[in-house]
């Protein structure tokens, strides 16, 4: 199958193209680099050194014998998104290609205001470019688990039956995100599914948990194939954040109680799970929900699980809670539904300790990286708007 | 108190103006006069002559004595609102100023982007001005009932008690709005409610139905005083459009069955409803949502009202269904709430006739106006992309 993937030089983005073409589709893909520009902005680097494009293209070529149409362009661009379309005629569109960041987004004015500005407008362009040059492509669009925030019910995936006032609906399971950027996400997935209404798009729509993870096996041995790793307090999410704090001797950071809990899963589950949304594309006209995680944890449950793979290991660490920089709620219900993914056969990796095992070993022949910009560990963007250092508080 | 009306050039900016000083209140606002311009872009004009800004601001002083600041400028430019905000401290802020048609919307992938973009924006922008100048200011933004789609239930004002496989929440009631522009007032709903949650700003988010008429009586007899009336396929609504074409003898336009559902209310009642809203702010970090409109008329309904009236007046005029150029259901369930401006003391117009019956006199005066331009009377921006002109199908 012909797959576009938006964001090709990502986190998810490369280790998803090399997964696609070891899984026999062909792939194209954009990427403007601002991964890398951000990382930096926020004062960090990747963990895992990461290849330039050009280094992995060649190692592209060289594994699979074939070219990878990678193009540096601007998905805000409309002219770009249709030429690349028209020319590549994608059957899938995967798009990973948006800011991610929620304390990123809360930095300020400006912060907030570009990223729904990119992320509203390259989801739309590519809805505009999919229903004028390639009306039959299915668009993956990745949303987070976020978008729902944490409601006093189950979260079903996307829709729920309700009855009110005597009468029955099936509607859309409303959305109460806690950030300027999973705002965004949400904003992207009203539009995508009026765009399936009204045009009759193919779409998925991924309510993805936090991944973590260093590696795919699809990789292999080529660094030049590796996919990056954030450890800072805007792009460095919860496991990949407590397993370079582990390496180099920090204090794992919860926030608050760390009873918040979240869906999450390996790098490899994700990349199988799109690969089964790509692999099974929704009937013309049909919007629908995938929530994508291996499991719901707390954090500091997952604090726990790293610190005892960590003592494994011969690395001893303690866990700290630190005052949160978030508004959200620390103690609450979570029960979000997981059942079309296993319909169409994801089978979750049970055994998350091997992973951040695996991550922690790669990590280690690192931590010079990691020790030289520690400082970006604790976080001081407040989402009341204040820029101050989180203390500890227990 | 100190009111700041964004879009204070508009069909209801400029009124409010008036009307709010004429009650008291100390106005200030800002308009780039795209209005003026979008409905030129497709080809049409104000019914009623309307003075130009100049003229405007001239009558203003000489009726009540006072100037009126009303700058020229951008709301998607951050420096010009946090500039005007901290010069006027205002004590609310009602957000009239983006861009209101679905069809203009519909248009292509470029008036698609550039409604989600400048409608987000300057929405954001003025949710951080008030947060960085103005933290007290309540915002009253106006959003439409349109956000909410037909659902097949009855609709609440913002928030409804859901039980869900056994367990129980108050949830946002969903949105499922029906075109671009729709759907850029539902984002702003989202970070609205988002930008009170994490600040403490005190928002009213005005679910308005549609606007009809042509006078408040605070406008007084000076025509410089006048605000504007629309009736080309992107700007002209439902009875502003048909009384203007009963006033030319053009057959009324019905979209499909005509069974559509959807709340109106004269301007006179949209200005007192907006006034409740000012005068009785709610407390810091609330979100309070209204549903604003003076009933829910089918459009069919409306149209018989509108014959009814023109025959009173010596028009003789038809009714004409049109092929719907809008994906949405014709016959649908609707239902919707409007308790909370009841609560605080809006009376509604019960007698619409007399309304229309103002309107059309007002509008027989101008006929010639609106004949010179009959052609933009007919739509032809359709919901799946093509630009063909609707036909009569009875």
């Amino acid at each position: 199958m012909r797959v576009f993937i938006a964001g090709i030089d990502g986190y998810l983005g490369w280790p998803l193209a090399i997964y696609l073409r070891a899984n026999g589709h062909e792939v194209a893909g954009a990427d403007l680099l601002l991964r890398r520009e951000w990382v930096a902005e926020v004062g960090s680097l990747s963990a895992l050194p990461i290849a330039t494009r050009e280094e992995r293209l060649r190692a592209f070529h060289e594994t699979f014998g074939t070219e990878l149409d990678f193009r540096l362009g601007d998905l805000t661009d409309y002219d770009f998104v249709k030429g690349f379309f028209a020319d590549f005629q994608p059957e899938a569109v995967v798009h990973l290609g948006q800011m991610p960041s929620a304390p990123y987004s809360m930095i300020d004015q400006t912060h907030c205001v570009w990223t729904q500005q990119n992320n509203v407008i390259n989801n739309l362009n590519l809805l505009w470019a999919i229903k004028e040059v390639a009306p039959a492509a299915h668009l993956v669009k990745l949303g987070t688990m976020g978008e729902y925030g944490t409601p006093n019910v189950d979260i079903p995936e996307g829709f729920f039956e309700v009855e009110f006032r005597g009468r029955k609906d099936r509607l859309p399971f409303p959305r109460q995100a806690g950030s300027w950027y999973h705002q965004s996400k949400v904003h992207d997935s009203h539009n995508t599914h009026f765009a399936s209404k009204i045009w009759g798009i193919r779409a998925t729509d991924i309510m993805q948990g936090v991944v973590f993870g260093t590696q795919i096996v699809e990789m292999g041995d080529d660094p030049r194939l590796h996919s990056r790793l954030d450890f800072d307090q805007c792009f460095g999410t919860a496991i990949n954040r407590f397993c370079c704090q582990a390496v180099i001797g920090h204090p794992l950071t919860l926030f608050g109680l760390g009873k918040q809990k979240r869906g999450f899963l390996p790098l490899a589950d994700s990349m199988a799970c799109l690969r089964l949304a790509v692999e099974n594309p929704p009937a013309p006209g049909e919007f629908r929900v995938f929530n994508q995680f291996e499991n719901a944890y707390s954090i500091s449950e997952l604090a726990y699980i790293v610190r005892g793979v960590a003592a494994d290991i011969g690395l001893e660490v303690e866990i700290r809670h630190y005052d949160n920089p978030r508004t959200e709620m620390e103690e609450h219900y979570y029960q979000p539904d997981r059942r079309r993914l296993l319909d169409l056969g994801y089978q979750p990796t049970r055994d998350i300790k091997s992973v951040i095992k695996r991550m922690m070993l790669d990590l280690l022949e690192h931590r010079d990286r990691i020790e030289a910009h520690a400082n970006v560990l604790i976080p001081d963007i407040r989402w009341d708007g204040r820029r101050k250092r989180s203390e500890i508080i227990g």
